[in-house]
């Protein structure tokens, strides 16, 4: 039984309910951020903050939570939860403002619901997947259009993941115009002829914390690394293809659309920057 | 305080909680339809139902009550909150598998959570914006995909509504490509030369249940109908322009973006089709 954040408190996950009012329940008028853990420490919780910050002011909502209170909340959902190696998700909506309207609820009036838990995965950083490489199919982006906010309308990347499922695949690289946007919850990346290739910030993804990181710690190595939009057979026909998120850090695609890339296993640029990512990630981490 | 309907119970609605688990609440993975009561009786609820089969099928979720229970239990609500005029929402979600995963869970062991709740409105046919018409803005339409699918991914919309009040108007329609799709909550026309015209059936627009309704009652009155593409250029040109819904009926629209569509009030056909639908809406409540 996990002891999970709700508006406060600290009370067991099957206490922790929220009024069907809820505008994160009746009009998805919520964001989130995800946070690992790894030797009970957090990743780049100072990136995650910023981006909430962002999420947030896009939609006219305050931060209800200061950084050294949110700080505080996720080590005690990790004390309390015995967390080593795992996630901290943390949600938060425009709260409810007692019945249904399209209209924002008066803020002075109207109190935000704020949501933690915490999923314990003790194999974040000995991933089989980072070993084995994971297998993606390529699906059309149906997703609205401002995905750098960070929202819980995620119902086209969940149908997305059941594609792949159905499929025998692992993930879904979603396409608009001809060029990948992202996986259904993480960026994506290619790289020839030694280049590491994704695609530029923009309305059209969600912009990374691991993205950033992983774009800072390549120049540090003096990797080269070009922002642009590439397609789907350009990626079939890269020497290494990749994805990175908070989750899965970096993790290497082996096979899009039933095709090997490459040999059909992960490439060694890519187990570099997998390496550099969590040496240089641990030691930052608070 | 109402009285609404949570899996099965009636109860009162400060008690009507749902777990942080559930996929309406981390996903938006839910669906939902509003259906108006004109004198205690349902309006189109038969064409609600379909819609709503239609909606929970398209994302592999099943119908948990049947027509007759689903009938009863909006029955049940109008009565326990004398309901004389009014809306009836009813909320759909995957359910909750007790911990956040984008795979949908095994529908097997879990249980889909069903929420309803009235909402009394005393002036759904004498509505004031009816005879004074609404002013519309246009914006960008950047909501996903499948608007056919009516999810509760409704933050969008809810930005619409924003974005026209803080512009003095009452809703906005929404423009992909340069063609108006529809208001944020309702199906939008036009009238040009004593000929109707809204934009056809597709994945773009919600096949609106009231929109179905107006154009058979339409064609019965022997009134000419086109099922194509409009511009805002093209509607603020027009005659008459108008939204359906089953909050609004028809109602007239006789401004878009600051310009007044004809003389800026409500057109003689608008006016006639209201008259028809509410007639003949209510010769079929049930």
């Amino acid at each position: 039984m996990r002891t999970v954040y709700l508006n406060g408190s600290f009370i067991p996950e099957n206490e922790a309910k929220i009024s069907i009012f809820d505008r994160g329940f009746l009009m998805s008028d919520s964001v989130y951020e995800v946070t690992s853990v790894v030797n009970r420490k957090l990743i780049d919780f100072a990136g995650h903050f910023s981006r909430l910050q962002r999420s947030l002011s896009e939609l006219d909502m305050a931060t209800p939570l200061n950084y050294d209170a949110l700080l505080s909340a996720h080590r005690n959902i990790i004390d309390k939860n015995n967390v080593s190696q795992g996630l901290i998700y943390l949600q938060i909506t425009r709260g409810s403002a007692g019945d249904r309207d399209f209209i924002f609820p008066d803020p002075e009036t109207t109190t935000q619901t704020v949501v933690m838990f915490s999923q314990n995965k003790e194999n974040l950083v000995d991933n089989p997947s980072a070993v084995s490489g994971i297998k993606v199919i390529s699906i059309e982006d149906q997703r609205w259009g401002r995905r750098d906010i960070k929202t819980t309308q995620l119902l086209y990347p969940s149908i997305g993941k059941m594609m792949a499922q159905k499929l025998n695949a692992d993930d879904a690289w979603m396409v608009e115009d001809g060029y990948v946007t992202e996986g259904t919850s993480n960026n994506a990346y290619i790289i020839k002829d030694g280049k590491i290739i994704t695609r530029a910030k923009s309305y059209d993804i969600l912009h990374g914390i691991t993205r950033s990181a992983i774009i800072r710690f390549a120049e540090e190595a003096e990797m080269e690394i070009e922002e642009r939009n590439f397609s789907i057979n350009e990626a079939i026909n890269a020497d290494e293809a990749f994805i990175t998120s908070a989750s899965s850090f970096v993790t290497p695609v082996v096979n899009i659309d039933g095709q090997n890339i490459s040999h059909g296993s992960p490439g060694p640029m890519t187990q570099r920057l997998r390496k550099i990512y969590i040496d240089e990630s641990m030691k930052t981490a608070i």
